[in-house]
Order: structure tokens, then C-alpha cells, then sequence
């Protein structure tokens, strides 16, 4: 990554001084942004380019280039990298388009462009390639300003074009820019690992449109966030292969999104819905200010109607506005007129318009506050002002410049407007290294993660137990499972299920019920009939032989009559469990993270209700309990309107114990659903599960669903 | 109205030449904006004002003005007033503070200002007055800016320095600004009524902080859409006295916020979370472009990825893609290389740098196809760019002007920045009347509501039956109701309700079964037991006289056990209605709209599940199905399951009286849960109500709930 990221010895393939030609834009931008390092273009004929001395081929340079900028089309790419693995260069940029996302041929070249270039730092194909605006090395097929900003923030993103967006806001210092286009070889794992090593990055913008290895992305954040790194994301695209098991009721409950969404929150990724999160994000996280002393905001300004606006914003961001000591009210009292009331908002009114100085006291009386962990100027002077106009904002401008040079607590300026403040008002903010923050959403999006910020989340490791040979073959092929089976399958994994047994007449149902013990639930039990209830194939709490025998007939007539050709194994016959909170567990496959479990309220109102959550493996203690608090079971299991509390730890046990067989048997499972779980006052018991096998599942693209 | 919003002659009370004096703005303005009407200063002592003769009192002067601007402190502000009246002065500006925004001497003085402006079209107090560009009527306390804008865009803003926020974004043109301070006489309804008039408005941006008259509102906006207005709001400080009826099932699940978020529903009232979303409203809606030609979005850039977010933003908005014909695909094969796919979004790669006709004929070829209502161009030339780099984007931005100029199918162009694109690239797009938007989520929610504009939802006219007027004298005073007593309200008003007596002891419980008919239900009935079931106060199903007097001693038993000082009025014997969906359907007030109807899923589950929908009176049969459509009442009365239907007819009809009931007894009624309601397969019976009377609500400030 090294030879990739900082090279000193670029040589560049098709090396041409045509101003359209990729390989010009890449040797221009070397020579405009200072790169120190030696220029080695390559062209098959030509003597010089740009006044370099060129060669004709790779093996004909003198030296060993550090990388290589491979800027010919794709036809002739693969073989300049096999050429270059075998000179021992240890990286390369593949500019060109026509690999894995255009068609078939390019997909067949995109992977023996992987294979020749393993062991290589190789970025692209299909890029702009790089810019380390640390050392100049531009090796970046797009125009550059020579005299773009430099700082701590570092842009990868699969899309050229947003990051060439994000990097000319002109709002942020940069410190790398990484266009990582198919990403084939190396990918955003990789190079936010070695940000994350070499410790002159504090922000990564990332822009994502997929997720190759998630494993190594959550070690690269793990890394980042050991390094103080804040990483910020958008995710583009958001139509991910859905869960695998639309069959399965827990398909339709949770997709893509939410798995991302679960996926981020454990890395501490901080997801964003759009570019101008992404660059607030990028203009907080990277400034002078120091961090906020605590998590409660102060935020003033002058006018009532925007710092109202400002408090709706913070309520729905999850942001708690500080609470004034009585000491900082008589400080503010003291300082203003009668009317001024020293409320959290603070609204000065216009009078700090004629006296600046004042406002420069109220920053330090708030600063002196220990409940205020940050504080928020909420200021618009916006860009159509006229120069006049504008400078009647000078003096607040200049007294929070004042404060923000040597702030204990920090301070931003925040424009509710996305325009941001007036040039004229910024100036002096930005010499005294005062953030600020434009667009209420964004800009109050950026500070409740600077003033809560999110957290790698270790889990336990995993110890993953062999998967038993027997159930191994059993879910490889032959038919579906159907419920007992699947029961049985958790009941070899310690899981406590109801006892059942199949009954093939009234006779049999009424022996095995007098075995079980009454009441028994008798329920259909057929490969055609998934949703049993609306079959009219179960019957509850049926308490005598007569029951039985009756339930028998009717369950088998109505299942005729539901669906005339369904092929049926008989009636279950099963132990009635009484009372207790019904609640649904699954799993089910969310690419490109394999199995995730879902939670919530269980039985017949799973469809109609939602409120389930979803986490994604290993299911330690705390991600259990995530889980349940996160849907509405935290609730369900509290004792709601006078039922008895149901056995939260039993149910966050099962959790465990279904995650470590997701664990052991994720190849064969696509989806395993308990619903309902009956969650009683002591204990839990699976009352109907139903397991689709990854063998049962036809993986065409139409299944592909997208839940946001 | 007329004489407030186009003045033809301006008396200033408190005239200065002070720099800094409120008076000094609005003199100043009225001279830089074009005022070409008659100033007349009023001055205790001064001859002279910027060179204009001053009279020492109004009725000093020779002619009378069309409206006074009074720049005097708050407490001679009502004097004035009471004089300008008494000369038949029909409009003012009051600018001062000092009023109903500060304490109670303040309030006392905003009453007495009230009334003295009766009659008078009064802006203020408490503002910055209010500037026509069409006139240069600039009685406007703050500096202006003399070359602003002009166009079609009118604000109206509680908040004064949000309204200079807005107005000087530079980025729409503008008719007018009302700075309306706390609009103690004139308020939005006015405001918004004037313009829809006198037609030189195409948008109104509102930033409001309180609804004084939602049913004149509610007509200013009838007008607004019948002149084809576009109403854009922002709501600022959302803490509205919540629910009164905090201890009624339902207040706590729907607040005022829903209640506001229904009332713009129907008035056809953009309502928006941020500034920005108002300044793109603004943007598109005040253009040149002619609009859609259908509800779909074709999107075109050079960005898979910004195209792709484009798509993301675009589904979160509810706006859908256009669907190209064969046509259009065959014509943009025919055009572009074959690794541009003729996809939607349209992705037309960096191929159209080089050649931007191309880029122009696309433009052609998507207005040409008959799906296309809109077309969106997502590019980004951020501004951080230098001259050079932007000089990249002119063929593109050309291209897109080009076609913009004589558009039949509307454009727009989205920078997913909020930055919106570098000024060279800007410059040929505001020439050719080519609305640039800003920013992605901002620039799409305009779309969305430009592509799907709202409308004014008109209802049946309301036709109220007079109040029994015994039923008025019981819902006036006394002790509070019986369930019992809320469901002979019920009755007693044509709403089908479960039979029911009050039995003291056994024998009469089994008495009064047997008159109804077994099986029955039994409940406790005490005045401070609420909530029955968690008082274990609730029997199910009683089949026989044994039953019968088992459950009665059980009841009492338990009710004592809940509540050892509860007054117990007996056990309520009713007949048991078997099966049927369980719904909630209630009135609770919201300020400042009245009572409001709640509907949604009921029994035991309501608190926990939610998924219930709120809308305002009047309830007709339009809105009772959106109620029960936008709750989870519909899937539920479609047959979940297996169970059969409900009869929604019924249910609806349910909805409509309780809408009668709301309106004769709104005075009366501070909460009214009916819950649950049994909706059978044929009709609805109400087993269960709880009557809350506006009598016995103490209305502090403590119980304002704020429900988002």
C-alpha cells in the first residue's frame, strides 16, 4: 500500500501529451501539484514526453518504478500488469473503463486482471486513480486545481465523479483523494487501514456502491477508530440482493438496508443519506476546535425563530440541549437588558448587533457553564447580501472568531441556510479556525455525532462449534423440511421446543395425545400448506379424546378444501403451551453479509405490525439484547397491561444459541424462522419453526429485494 | 389589506435620522428602494427628516397617509394607533417590541393594540414591517439590499430574521417580504389571502410560529390554490400544547404535530423540516420552466454514482422514475456508444465533455418520450473548482441551457451539493431560465412536490345538529363518567353499543345475564379505575349462572387487591360480542384545530403497537377510509390472515357520526376513546368508552406534550 499511496517513482503506460488523454491529465497533474518524485512516461515510439525522457516498454526503464499508471485501454491492460508483477512493481493505477461493469467480456477480463495482479496495491479499474496531496502524487486522470486546500481529510469512494464533488467544496482541507472505481484488487478495507496507520488522516469520506469483504472493512474500522479516525458514508445504489428467503415470513421484514445499517453502527461507521452530511461531517470532524468537553449543546444566536428551528432539529437528531447553571443565568442576566431571558436556547436579540463585545462574554460565561459540551453560533448572514448588508454581521462574526481562537469548549457557527454565511462574515471565522457548518439538517446531523460519537463495537469472539455430519446432509439436499423436522433440528441443538409427534388417523392423534398429556394443539402438516392458520389447520387447547378425534376431521377437511392438491403428511399432535409473550426469531441471508437475525413481537400479527430488528452475527449478551429492545419485545416483555413479564434472559439465550447454529451451519441455511417463540414467566419454547435450506432457494435476480 | 401591502403614502412615527434607529431603516429604504410615494415623517420638534418636511403629530399633516409606520418604543405604540384609527388611517406597521412576546405588562399592551387596530390592517408588532418590491414600499426596519431580486416569490415570516435569511439567499426572485411579527391584527391568512388576489405571486414561503385562526388559513389557502400558488412551510418551534386529555388512551398517541402535519395535508400546504427545502421550493416553483408534463422523472448526468444516489433520493421521496419507450432507447443507442446503456437514471459516462451536441440531443430525445413529465440533470462543478477546472463543465451547462430555453418538457439541473454548481457553470443556465438546485434531499423533495403538487382537499360542508340539551348539562359539571355513562352518550346519538347494566352483587349479575342473554362479559366499574384490565377487572365469556357468580366475587376480590381505596360502583354485566377486528377510534383536542380523530388498531395492543393515523374535522366519507387506510386498521379489516373481513363500511360510518357528535359537543368534549370497537363481519359495536369533559381537564402548562 505504501508503494501505492506514496510513491516516488510513477511510470505511466500510454503515456501521451493529447490534453484529452487520460495519461495526460495523470503526468500534468504530477507536474502541477509537486510531485518530487520521478515522472517515467512509456510510449511505444515517441523520444520524450512532456520533456521526460520515455521508453518503450516497462523492462526498458533503468529503474524500478514504485508504481504504475496503467492508462491504455482495457483490451491491453491485464498484460501491462502481469508485465509489471513480474518486474516486481508493488503498484498500480488502471484507469480504463470496460471491466466488470460494462459486459461479459469485461467481467472475464476484470478477473484476469485480479488474478495477475495478486499481491499488488492496485487501484481501479475504471478510476481516476489517486492524489496524495501530502507528497503531490497525482496520479489522477481528471483536471486538479493546483492550489486545492490541504488538511486531514481523505475521500474514497468507488463513484469519480463524487469524489471529485466532495473534493471542491472547498469547505475542508484534503489529504488524500482515492477514486477506487471496481475496486478489484484493492478495495476501501485497504486503504482505510493504512490511513488508519499512517496517522495524518482524521476524517475519511467515504462513498460506497459496494461492500466486498465486510470481515476486513469492520478490521480496517476497528483499526480507524483505535486512531481516532471519525469515518462518514453514504452508500449509493441502495438495491442489494435482498434476503435470499422470500419464502420464509422473516424475508419480507428486513433487508439490505437494515443489515448495512447494523453492519455501520458496529464498525461506528457513521451512515449519512447524503453529500452534504458527508461534507459537515468532514468540516467538524477535521477542525482546530478542540473536542466537546461533553455531550449537551448551547446553542445562541439572534434571532427566536431560527434557535427555535435549531432546538426542533436537535430534538429529532437525538441532541440534548445543556441545562444553564443558576451562575451562568446570573451571569447573563447581569450582562443583559431585562428582556434577554437566559434560556438554553439563548436568544440575544439584536442587541449584540451595536455591541459585539457583549456577545464575545456571553460565548465565555456559556464556556464557563459545566453542562455545555459544545457550543452552536446559529448565524445566517447569507451570500446575497450586498457588501453593506453583510458587514452589519462583522462584529458577531469577529467576537466569535475572538472566542473561537482559544476556546476551551468548542464552538461552530451554524448557517441555517446550505449557502453558508456571506464571505465577508467567514472570513474572520476561518482565520480563527471556527467551524461552520451549513444547512440545519446537515450541519445539526455532523454535531450530534461529533457530540455522541458512534463506537466500534467489539463482540465476544467467536468459538463456532463443528456442525454435526448428520444434519450436514440432511440440509444438502433430499426434500424440505418440514416443521417437526425443523424442530427437531433445534432440538438437537439444545433448543427447548414443544414435543410433537405426526398422526396419520384419529386414532393415532388420540394415543399420542394421551402420551403427551392433554390439552393438546393439533396443527397440518403438509410441504404445500406453509401458512397453516390461514389453512384453518390448527387447532388449540383441545382437552379430551373426543376433542381429538374431532379436530382430526375437520383439520384434514379443511385442508382439502384450502388446497385440493397439497400433498399431506398427516396432523401434528403437540403439547399446549399456555399464556407467555409470542415472539418471532430468524435468520435469514442479507449479502454481503450471510446470515442476519431478526426479533420482534411473534404469532399471527408479524406481518401486520412489524416493530422487529435486526442485527447481524456473532449474536453476543449485548447484541441479544439489542435485539429485543430495539424491536418492540423489550416492551412486550416488560409485563404489558397486567400479563406476567416474560423470561427476557431465556430469550436472549435463545438468541445466542440460534447464532451460534447460524455460526456452524451459515452454509446451508437460508433462512430459519420460530414464530412463535413462547416467552413464558420461566423459560422459552419454540412453538412452529420453519427452516429453508440454501439448496431449496433459486438465487435469480429477480428475488432481489430492497427495504428501506 | 391594499392601503398595508401598496402604501402610496407613508407616515413614519418616531422619524430619525439616527443611524441606528429603526426609523432611520425604514426612511432610508423607502428612499433606495424606489418608493415613488409621498413620505411624511412625524417628528416632535424636527422640521425636517432627510430633507423631507416633518409634522409633529399625524393629524398635523395636510393629507392622510394610506399607513402609518410607528418606530416609537412599545409603550405609546397603542396611542398612535388609537389616533391613526380615529383619523381613518387604514393600515400600520408597528416594528417595536415589547409586547405579548415579553411579559404580562407586554400582553396587557398587545390586548390593548388589538383592539385599538380594529378594522386596520396592522403589521407587527414585534417585527420588521414588510417591504412590496413591486413598489418599493419598503417600511422595512432593516437594511435591504437596493438591487434584490424581483420576481414572483412572496415571504411571510413570524420570525424576522429568518425572513432576511430568506430573502437574501440571492437564489429566486422576490415580490414581497412580511416580517410578521406577532401579528396581533393582521396574521398569514391575511397575507396569503392578499396575494392570492392580486395574481403577481407564484410562491409563498412561510416560516410560521403559530396558527391563530387555522379556519381563515384554511381559506387564504383555498384561494392560494384556486390562483395556482405554491404554499411552501416551515413550522419553527414545535412545542404545541399537546393533547389536553393526557389521561385518555389516545392522547399519548397522536400530538399536535400530526395534527398540524393533517391541517397542511388539507389545506394543500408544502410543509417542510429545514430552510433549505424552502429555498428549492422557491427555486423551482418560481421558474421560467413550464410544468411537468406527467408525474415521472427522467434523470441524466455523467455520474453512475451520483445517478444512482439520484435514484435512492428519488424512491425516498416517492417520486418514480420515467419508463423510456423503445423509441427513446433506440434513438440514444443510435447515438451514444454501446457501453452507454439507455437505462433509467441515464447515465451518459464522460463521453459528452468532449461532445456536449450530444448531451443536447439527448435532452431532445427524453422530452420526446411520453413517459417523461420532468427532466432532472444531476451534475456537480462544486465551487471550490478554479476557472479552468469549471471551464470543463461549460459544453455540458451550455447544452442544458440550450435545450432549457425553449423547453416543452420542463429541466432542472441538481447539484447533489448544497453548494449548487461554480458560477461560470451557473451563468448559462440563469440566462436561459434554468432552475439549479441545490443539494439532494432539498432538490428532491421540490421535485417530488413539483411532479405531485398537493392540493386543497375539500370537504363535505358541515352540517351540525344541534346538542340534547340534557346531554350538555351532564357533560357541563358533575362527577366525571361511567364507562357505562360514556356509551349512553353513545347510544343516545345512534352509535350501535354493547348492552350493559351495573349489578351490585351476585344475584343481580346473574339477573341481569340472564335478561341479555348468556354468554356475557363482566367488568369492574369504579371512577378511579381506568384501566380495567390491568386491574384484573375484566371477565370473558361467561357461559352460565355459576360462571356468573364466580366472576363477581373474583372481580371485586382483585379490584380491592388494585386499588384498596377505590370507590366501587358494582360490576357492569354486558353482552359478549364474539370475534371481529379490534379498532381504537377517538377524539382528543389539539390546539389550535379542536377536537381531532384518531383511528388505528385497539384492545390491549394499542399502546404497544401504534400504527394509528390522526386527522381533523370535518370527518366525511373521504377522509374516515384515509383514516383507515393510513392506520393499520385497513390491512387488518381485509382478512389478515385467514380471519374474515370486517365490514369497513360500517366502520367508516362509525368515523362520520363520531365527526357529528365532535362537532356538536366540541365545547364540550376534551377526550372520547372508543375502545375497543368490535368491527364484525357485519357492523360495528363499541364494547368499551371513556368520555373525558373539558370540565374536568386541568389545562396547565405542564401537561403541553410534544409528540413528533
Amino acid at each position: 500500500m505504501h508503494a501505492l499511496m506514496a510513491a516516488r517513482s510513477v511510470a505511466v503506460v500510454g503515456a501521451s501529451e493529447r490534453s484529452d488523454a487520460p495519461s495526460g491529465f495523470v503526468i500534468r497533474n504530477l507536474l502541477t501539484c509537486g510531485f518530487a518524485g520521478r515522472l517515467l512516461p512509456i510510449h511505444p515510439t515517441a523520444k520524450t514526453i512532456y520533456g521526460y525522457k520515455a521508453a518503450p516498454r516497462l523492462n526498458d526503464l533503468d529503474a524500478q518504478p514504485d508504481a504504475v499508471v496503467v492508462a491504455i485501454p482495457a483490451a491491453g491492460a491485464v498484460g501491462i500488469i502481469a508485465e509489471a508483477v513480474a518486474l516486481g512493481i508493488q503498484a498500480a493505477v488502471v484507469l480504463g473503463s470496460g471491466f466488470g461493469e460494462s459486459d461479459a467480456v469485461g467481467m472475464a477480463r476484470q478477473q484476469a486482471l485480479a488474478t495477475a495482479a495478486a499481491g499488488m496495491a492496485l487501484c481501479g479499474p475504471n478510476c481516476l486513480g489517486l492524489y496524495n496531496l501530502q507528497t503531490g502524487l497525482a496520479m489522477f486522470s481528471s483536471r486538479l486545481a493546483p492550489d486545492m486546500p490541504r488538511g486531514t481529510v481523505a475521500i474514497i469512494s468507488h463513484s469519480g465523479a463524487s469524489a471529485i464533488a466532495l473534493a471542491n467544496t472547498g469547505r475542508f482541507g484534503l489529504s488524500h483523494i482515492v477514486s477506487a472505481g471496481n475496486a478489484v484488487a484493492t478495495d476501501v478495507a485497504d486503504y482505510i487501514n493504512y490511513f488508519a496507520l499512517t496517522g495524518d488522516v482524521r476524517v475519511i469520506a467515504l462513498v460506497l456502491e459496494k461492500m466486498s469483504d465486510p470481515d476486513a472493512f469492520a478490521r480496517a474500522m476497528q483499526a480507524a477508530q483505535a486512531a481516532g479516525i471519525v469515518v462518514v458514508a453514504l452508500r449509493v445504489g441502495r438495491s442489494a440482493r435482498g434476503a435470499a428467503a422470500t419464502a420464509a415470513h422473516t424475508g419480507a421484514l428486513a433487508g439490505s438496508n437494515e443489515a448495512f445499517g447494523a453492519f455501520f453502527r458496529r464498525c461506528g461507521v457513521i451512515e449519512v443519506n447524503d453529500l452534504d452530511s458527508i461534507v459537515e461531517h468532514c468540516v467538524l470532524a477535521s477542525s482546530r476546535q478542540p473536542r466537546p468537553r461533553g455531550p449537551h449543546l448551547a446553542a445562541v444566536g439572534v434571532s427566536g425563530g431560527g434557535l427555535a428551528h435549531l432546538a426542533d432539529l436537535a430534538e429529532a437528531a437525538g441532541v440534548s440541549l445543556a441545562t444553564l447553571s443558576e451562575i451562568t443565568k446570573l451571569g447573563l442576566a447581569a450582562l443583559l437588558p431585562g428582556y434577554v431571558k437566559p434560556n438554553m436556547p439563548l436568544d440575544l436579540t439584536g442587541i449584540v448587533f451595536g455591541e459585539p463585545q457583549r456577545y464575545r462574554t456571553v460565548l465565555d460565561l456559556l464556556a464557563a457553564d459545566p453542562d455545555v459540551g459544545q457550543i452552536v453560533v446559529v448565524q445566517d448572514a447569507p451570500p446575497g447580501l450586498d457588501a453593506d448588508g453583510a458587514a452589519e454581521y462583522a462584529g458577531i462574526a469577529e467576537a466569535v472568531a475572538d472566542y473561537g481562537h482559544s476556546a476551551t469548549v468548542p464552538v461552530a457557527l451554524l448557517s441555517l441556510l446550505g449557502s453558508g454565511p456571506h464571505p465577508l462574515v467567514a472570513a474572520p471565522l476561518i482565520v480563527d479556525g471556527v467551524p461552520m457548518l451549513h444547512g440545519g439538517l446537515p450541519g445539526m446531523a455532523a454535531l450530534a455525532n461529533r457530540l455522541l460519537p458512534p463506537a466500534f463495537v467489539a463482540t465476544a469472539p467467536r468459538v463456532i462449534a463443528a456442525p454435526q455430519t448428520d444434519w450436514v446432509a440432511r440440509l444438502s439436499g433430499g426434500p424440505a423440511l418440514a416443521e417437526r423436522e425443523a424442530k427437531d433440528f433445534l432440538r438437537a441443538h439444545g433448543i427447548a421446543v414443544t414435543r410433537d409427534m405426526i398422526a396419520g388417523n384419529a386414532d393415532d392423534a388420540v394415543r399420542i395425545a394421551c402420551e403427551i398429556g392433554f390439552p393438546v394443539v393439533m396443527k397440518i402438516e403438509s410441504p404445500d400448506i406453509l401458512h397453516k392458520t390461514e389453512a384453518s389447520g390448527v387447532r388449540l387447547n383441545l382437552g379430551t379424546e373426543a376433542a381429538v378425534r374431532e379436530a382430526f376431521a375437520d383439520i384434514m377437511a379443511a385442508a382439502k378444501l384450502y388446497s385440493p392438491t397439497a400433498r399431506i403428511a398427516g396432523v401434528v399432535v403437540q403439547d399446549m403451551i399456555f399464556g407467555g409473550v409470542e415472539a418471532l426469531v430468524g435468520l435469514s441471508v442479507h449479502p454481503p453479509f450471510g446470515l442476519a437475525m431478526t426479533a420482534g413481537p411473534g404469532g399471527v400479527l408479524v406481518e401486520l405490525l412489524g416493530g422487529h430488528a435486526l442485527d447481524l452475527l456473532p449474536i453476543d449478551s449485548q447484541v441479544a439484547n439489542r435485539l429485543i429492545d430495539a424491536s418492540r419485545l423489550g416492551k412486550l416483555l416488560g409485563g404489558f397491561r397486567g400479563a406476567p413479564p416474560g423470561d427476557r434472559a431465556s430469550l436472549a439465550n435463545l438468541l445466542m444459541e440460534l447464532g451460534q447454529i447460524a455460526a456452524s451451519y451459515g452454509a446451508w441455511i437460508a433462512a430459519l424462522d420460530l414464530n412463535p417463540v413462547a416467552v413464558l414467566p420461566q423459560g422459552v419454547y419454540v412453538l412452529d419453526a420453519l427452516l429453508i435450506r440454501t439448496c431449496d432457494v433459486r438465487w435469480d435476480e429477480d428475488a432481489t429485494q430492497n427495504h428501506h
